[in-house]
């Protein structure tokens, strides 16, 4: 069984717990404190020298590191996954899109307001991410004019790589209610075979 | 023929010349300008509506965007892809490391020093993009202690996509005579079969 090292309160972690609840994948889950430094310690960075979760431990040596990395691995050969290169790749553009224009953004935003209490030393960083992050939301909410799901129409890890952090974009200060397209697409998520919710670590 | 759109000027299209050479892809190039904001206009974002650089279009409608995503798609089934899902996933790993762990830091602080020549108003966000490019570039050190090439010790887009921005780290203000590993790397990635340096724009 795969193990997976992951903080409940990350949405980067969070993927993964929805994709292995769609495909059936057992996994032990660590919990792994990013707040008390649980990820910059000599045996987590032993595992990680990038010192970040979730990763991924096969139980024989090989360890894997990167949410969308590993969602993609997951989902190989599933129907979330693309059916030709074509598909696949768009897949792709919509997982770097995470992680370069839209997780640095609301991701960040929502984790300096809700996990680090908004100090002061942070306000004008949350300032300066405020743009990006509504940039990234008209990107989707036009994405979705036209397309039930990401990419190509078909729900796939795409999917579940932007809604991780987007329905919980309000935590960042990232006012949804002007977006009726990516509400529609949410409660459509939230709608499939064997979706479960984020969890508060508790 | 695919069409390339990018900027002579970007790593992250110029790994697209490199692996279009190194698999012997033919393509047409259109030059744009990022600094004349012709990634902005009108019929750019028609096609991009993320406004950014590379982007491939095939000719009949289809586009794909995000320089990794592409790499990924001109190298599926070649030796510079994954030969099975835990190497693909490797492969994975190391871009999305670059496109949150290297490029915001090294590739910025290229960009502006070189292009944007270092304006007053910029020099706290380039001070503040030290510490990651650092960080990545003391992974990459590490990690190349081990492995002649990234992932599993095997040349693949991993490199090529490493490649791109830490040769010239030393424009964005990282001297690399420290890291002897990343050197020798570099060193045989520019011995490999069909490698194009990256050429500024004319």
């Amino acid at each position: 069984m795969i193990e997976i090292y992951g903080d409940s309160i990350s949405g980067n972690c969070y993927k993964l717990q929805l994709v292995c609840a769609q495909l059936n994948i057992a996994y032990q889950w660590h919990e792994v404190d990013i707040l008390s430094g649980a990820t910059q310690t000599d045996a987590f960075l032993a595992m990680n020298p990038n010192g970040k979760v979730p990763l991924v431990a096969f139980g024989d040596g090989r360890n894997l590191a990167e949410s969308n990395a590993i969602l993609s691995y997951l989902a190989d050969g599933s129907h979330l996954a693309g059916r030709d290169a074509y598909e696949s790749a768009q897949i792709l553009s919509w997982l770097f899109f995470e992680q370069y224009s839209h997780e640095p953004f609301i991701a960040t935003s929502r984790f300096i307001i809700q996990y680090l209490g908004s100090p002061e030393d942070r306000l004008t960083d949350l300032e300066a991410k405020r743009a990006g992050g509504l940039k990234a939301l008209g990107i989707m909410e036009q994405a979705l004019a036209d397309h039930v799901f990401l990419a190509n129409g078909r729900y796939s890890i795409a999917d579940i790589a932007l809604y991780a952090y987007t329905h919980v974009a309000h935590e960042g200060g990232f006012d949804l209610s002007d977006y009726p397209n990516i509400n529609a697409w949410i409660r459509r998520i939230e709608r499939q075979d064997g979706f479960v919710a984020m969890q508060a670590r508790g």
